[in-house]
């Protein structure tokens, strides 16, 4: 992995990209222009330093062009992102990821280049409400308009069965893909596996049909 | 779906959770201090309220203790969000879920009795951080420290071959569980189905086997 990644801006998106990123063993250049910020992470990622991205010669005195991946995570102030998200595009910079605060801003930085768009509170708030109407549902993921994928604890009716005799497909239309047990995840041969209390099902299916699952089920 | 659901502040996440719960056909009330928000959000939910969620009269007025599930969607003010989840918690709100802005103020609101704490650039952070260093995934679900699902399109080398004849399974220990084709997802007998150009594989696994299998396997 010898891509070389800079992050700038260390706010709470920021700072868990780099985080991550440095816990995956990548070198990641993080800037911020508050120094507060630049000292919470200089131990954390490969170097961290106190810049203004809005400033050209900074960044070329960084030598921004050549890193491969810059991620703005810069939210609040829409100006700088922008402006810094424009200077990262005329640099050269191949791959540019960028928060956007609003939908405006995320209009603004597609124009101007960016690869991606980061909307965090949006894509958060659409799983939220998912869990939040599904009384059993422990977590939830979209995978289409139609189908999803669903993390359900087997409920007393369950426990000491086995997917196959439970037959899931047959009855339901969906599949199990996977069994949390304690802090493991089972995936092979999971369908002869007897259930025991607090194992979590994971299935994939019609979201009409896991819906169905959830209520007559478990 | 009789659940009375309350959503207070219509920030990004707010605004985003009250909408999908909306389109999810739950009834929603919506707060805000501001009024703009209460207008933009008037015709979307059930109904909008201009009002100062750290007000106890307020709170009382609204039947606040007869909703079943309120969400605090305030982050930027620690203090209102605070006092909002203590007042939620003594009006006796069930379910009371709250975004929290860093870890001082997620552990405050644990104490204060929230059932669950929203930290949506905490979690997006780390997705994003998968996302960057894999180059052919379009996308990463982690499901424990060691077991993920990533979505992988196909190359020149899998097309016209099936899921059984490449043997996903034993040669790379991962199963492949959805495939996405257009703008469908395509969950039953995946096994024999020839794969075509721009499929995508939905792929569940060891964090070490899916890494082998895209490098290796596509
Ligand atoms: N021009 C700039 N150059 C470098 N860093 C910047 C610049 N402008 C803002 N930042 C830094 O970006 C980080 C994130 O800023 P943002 O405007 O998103 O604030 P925020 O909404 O509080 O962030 P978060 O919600 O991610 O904690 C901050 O640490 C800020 O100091
Ligand atoms: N005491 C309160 N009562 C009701 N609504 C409030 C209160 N305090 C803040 N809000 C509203 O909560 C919403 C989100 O506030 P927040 O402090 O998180 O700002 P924000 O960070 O800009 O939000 P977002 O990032 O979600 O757009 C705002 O629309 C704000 O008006
Ligand atoms: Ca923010
Ligand atoms: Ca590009
Ligand atoms: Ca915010
Ligand atoms: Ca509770």
């Amino acid at each position: 992995m010898n891509k070389q990644f800079a992050v700038i801006g260390l706010g709470q998106l920021g700072s868990s990209v780099s985080i991550e990123l440095s816990n995956m063993g990548c070198e990641v250049l993080a800037i911020d222009v508050d120094l507060d910020k630049v000292n919470d992470y200089s131990d954390v990622v490969t170097q961290a330093v106190q810049a203004d991205s809005t400033d050209e010669k900074v960044l070329q005195a960084l030598g921004i062009r050549n890193f491969d991946h810059v991620i703005v995570a810069i939210g609040r102030n829409i100006q700088a992102s922008i402006l810094t998200t424009l200077l990262l595009k005329e640099a050269g910079v191949k791959e540019i990821w960028a928060k956007a605060q609003n939908d405006y801003h995320e209009k603004i930085l597609r124009k101007l280049g960016a690869d991606k768009i980061i909307r965090p509170e949006v894509e958060i708030g659409f799983r939220i409400a998912h869990l939040a109407t599904a009384n059993k549902i422990l977590d939830y993921i979209e995978l289409s308009k139609d189908y999803s994928i669903i993390e359900i604890e087997v409920t007393d009716r369950l426990i000491g069965k086995s997917i196959m005799e439970i037959d899931v497909r047959a009855n339901y239309g969906c599949n199990v893909i996977a069994i949390r047990r304690d802090r493991s995840v089972i995936v092979r041969n999971i369908g002869e596996l007897k259930l025991e209390r607090n194992d979590v099902l994971l299935i994939i299916g019609k979201s009409e049909d896991l819906e169905r699952f959830e209520k007559e089920g478990v």
